[in-house]
């Protein structure tokens, strides 16, 4: 006997990213506000005055990225069941990718799903992990291995709080916007190019096409069974650096950005992308104060970490490529060990 | 500015539920069996036999409720690291409730979800759990507060499993069943009176109808913002019993029998219930091996549980109820603190 089981979704999920200073918010439940005490000292004050609801907790946990792990979120869903949330309060991740990513996570699996507002401080969460619903943590696996598609009620970007951002963080940021031009939009990449990134104008600018990009990207392709695994750009290799340095030495969007170089070495080496545009690539990354090379130290080692990347299903590893030129993309998961590393002896420290 | 994200769900989440003896089994990529030693002893050999798969690992976890917990989540989880499961691989579920849930939540987590398969072996999980997509976990603040809707690819009851269930868990499995008939169905409920469940033929109609009318109840409302709700008859006041005697003294198709009874007392207060109907279904219970009483040691204490309930947002309890006769249900969050004490005065020890 069977007997089918059809779970009707009429509705798509739906919901708006606002780039704008943060309006007033009101809510009829309780809400949590997950932040970290960097975050804290420079805007929770600002944002707490903004917010109405019956009752409001402040949810600090630690600051950097080895924090992102099941235990931070075990903590979190212990506060909220020490406050009695219920199923209808609400999350709010004021912070980074980090503190979006586990409150995301948390907000899932709290009494199986309650709503979560992203309002993310720093400029790579701002373009890139806020928007789309990817949530999880670390573990010593590998980066972002636990975790659930879940989606935000809402995305609020204050361009404000950048304000208060260092450099390097903000160069992070930069780099997720300069991969998404260079995977989608020659145009998107030639306006970075020409555009002067001090003036909060261009930065507006900035995070608005990029977040543009990367929701049309995520409405065709919420649960990355195609063309949203080209996000990965420059992750692929990223992911492996950031795991062998042991997430301390770079920020994601710096290792994201020497995993661009070293992907570009492979697109060259394919006839994916002329040489000229390749060091345009570097030379962009560089004027935006973002690291280009790394020291591989065991190059069979660095290919042994691909194995851990999620896309890297059945031992054939997926790299992506600019398809051409600029502004183009390719997901590539044929191509023989010995290319690759090649390309990584170019690393070799 | 505001960017509209949409993410458009084309297909509806559909698999199947096959009721019938277990079919040889097929898969392109890796799969694990999780399981505990008891169900393992008497199915796990013939189970095997059945799966081709290019390797097939066996995840083994205590038996009990008292480990269904985020600990044992994390164990499975880190089996699949170390094996190196990739985003094509398969989890089976072969066991009752509690191994359901934990795998069906593992599975969600995993690299942010993997496909995963339900085979039931205790009746509980035949007619009940296994379907819907209901996942999670138990932590010291009650029942399943942590969890996710994540639904299987297939649902594979074999009848046959049953052969060497224990009577009382046998029982656990009818009182669902009669849950679903007090529900939903008048003639559903009059068959259980009148079958003879030491009968093979029987049980498996017992299965197969409580299975469509939950399956009906799902396609509706897979998250439990409407009807779903229903389906808790009992479970409001038998969550509370299991909590109070940390889930050790009953099943929980026994503790909510006994939530049954309760409600339906509740029920007749309101005159939602003739006392002939609310006797009717104690003796049904009883006949079928099920406890009906429970002494309440603290009245004040028995009532605060309820707001433990996932169910009870705003400090609004909600009791599900048959709405005037057997086969009907209501869903009340208007009912006075002083009647519910009332009911429960009747069961104080």
């Amino acid at each position: 006997m069977i007997i089918p089981i059809e779970i009707c979704q009429p509705e798509s999920v739906s919901y708006n990213i606002y780039i704008d200073k943060l309006p007033q918010l009101e809510f009829n439940n309780r809400v949590a506000i997950v932040t970290n005490p960097t975050v804290a000292k420079y805007h929770l004050g600002s944002v707490a005055k903004k917010i109405k609801a019956p009752s409001l907790e402040i949810i600090e946990v630690p600051d950097g990225e080895e924090y992102k792990s099941i235990d931070t979120v075990l903590f979190i869903l212990d506060k909220l069941f020490q406050a009695k949330f219920d199923r209808k309060s609400t999350l709010i991740a004021l912070g980074g990718g980090v503190i979006g990513d586990m409150t995301g996570f948390t907000a899932s699996m709290y009494q199986r799903g309650i709503d979560f507002i992203q309002m993310p401080t720093t400029l790579l969460a701002q373009v890139d992990a806020s928007v789309g619903g990817k949530t999880g943590v670390n573990n010593r696996y590998g980066k972002n291995l636990i975790g659930a598609f879940y989606q935000p009620k809402a995305v609020y970007i204050d361009p404000e709080f950048l304000e208060t951002l260092p450099k390097r963080e903000f160069a992070a940021g930069v780099a997720e916007a300069i991969k998404m031009a260079i995977m989608f939009d020659r145009e998107f990449y030639n306006s970075i190019q020409e555009s002067d990134l001090s003036k909060p104008k261009n930065v507006v600018e900035l995070i608005a096409k990029s977040v543009e990009l990367k929701a049309n990207v995520v409405n065709q392709d919420e649960k990355e069974s195609g063309v949203r695994a080209v996000l990965n750009y420059g992750h692929t290799f990223g992911h492996v650096i950031e795991n062998l340095t042991n997430y301390s030495r770079y920020l994601h969007g710096e290792a994201v950005a020497i995993g661009m170089v070293m992907a570009n070495e492979l697109a060259v080496k394919l006839g994916l992308l002329s040489r000229t545009e390749a060091d345009e690539v570097k030379t962009l990354l560089e004027k935006n104060n973002l690291p280009t090379s790394f020291a591989i130290e065991s190059i069979e080692d660095f290919y042994e970490h691909f194995y851990l990347d999620k896309k890297s299903s059945q031992g054939n590893i997926a790299f992506i490529l600019p398809n051409g030129k600029i502004g183009t993309n390719i997901i590539r998961k044929d191509i023989p060990k010995e290319i690759v590393i090649e390309v990584l002896e170019k690393f070799k420290g």
